[in-house]
């Protein structure tokens, strides 16, 4: 079974240190908030509780540097961390699975912040369609062939059951999606041109139950 | 600000190791489905689409070791690794924050087969107090420290707004919990002997944007 995954490193950058870029973000646009101007990595190491040297080797993938004393503007390591994610532009999506996860994710807030429009989610559940959830409108399945023609969406995320979840990964795929998020525990069948990022909620709960039975001394 | 990191190792095992866990448990419980008695690294690698020694480096954090030309005998090693992840055992919950995302992970069948049991439920929208989200009784929130006094919890789910995330957790650290599952995309402020595993979705997202942006060659 082929699957595409991520590597620990895109283009050079390692992939933990692209995972705590939106920490870092989300904490400059609440200083933001705050008006201020500058910042410092000792300061946003001490804040988020991880070495200064690590928070200026995660910020430097996104191709800027701090001034001696000075620090970083903030404004400028906003605007270099979005480009750097790509969060500056739009990301089309499909929504396939409009259950309890997928409204989930239909009503977070946060990823509209990211660029991420989801602008159809489709389902089998004859009671849904023609609804909207969280303003997204709810499509039948047999629709998204015939819908993702002329919508250029980027990523389909997944959030159907395990038994649909390569069915409805083919579907995407077959409208050019060039990303999918998966949040089935199915690793998926997908070609090598199509990248797909795992949420394995059950790889998240083996690292919490394991550290229950070996706490920290 | 203080976090409850979980290391890169816990007890030695490498978390890489752990997260892929969960995986070869699915798999092993589909080959004993499918009446099968045993299964080499070469098996599990070729199918899951990984290497065959990172499998063998894996499933000996479990303490178990297969026998040459035979492999493993499948129940022996799905009793391994639920042993090992504490799989094996009861560990209780109380969920936080009953909307679309605490829904989700009430009725995801998947975690009671990984021992969790999430004994009630806290919101604070009154119409959904007195009623049960998938067998779950939701619960006014601040019925939660009179309640957790006697249930012997182990673990918090949170799956609040970010907003209410620190108090909900400082509730949950008060009626005694080990753990916490943190959906929200707060770093929380806990004490040192309480583990917090952080889904990060907003990580998530970003690695999948990353490689969209730096499509592998």
């Amino acid at each position: 079974m082929a699957q595409t995954a991520i590597y620990g490193v895109i283009k050079n950058h390692p992939v933990p240190s692209i995972q705590r870029l939106p920490v870092y973000l989300r904490y400059l646009k609440e200083l933001k908030t705050n008006d201020e101007i500058s910042v410092s990595c000792t300061k946003i190491a001490d804040e988020l509780g991880q070495l200064s040297v690590q928070v200026r080797k995660d910020l430097a993938i996104t191709g800027i540097t701090g001034r001696p004393k000075v620090g970083y503007r903030i404004i400028d390591l906003i605007e270099a961390i979005e480009r750097f994610l790509g969060w500056n532009r739009i990301t089309r999506a499909f929504l396939v699975g409009a259950g309890s996860l997928g409204s989930a994710i239909l009503g977070y807030q946060g990823f509209s912040e990211f660029g991420l429009d989801i602008v159809a989610a489709f389902d089998t559940d004859q009671s849904k369609l023609g609804t909207k959830i969280h303003g997204c409108p709810v499509h039948h399945i047999d629709e998204l062939t015939c819908m993702g023609k002329d919508k250029n969406i980027d990523v389909g995320i997944l959030t159907v059951p395990a038994s649909a979840a390569q069915m409805a990964a083919n579907l995407l795929v077959s409208v050019g999606v060039r990303g999918i998020w998966n949040y089935t525990p199915i690793l998926l069948e997908l070609p090598n041109d199509v990248i797909c990022e795992h949420v394995k909620l059950s790889a998240s709960f083996a690292v919490l139950s394991c550290a229950l039975k070996n706490p920290p001394q």
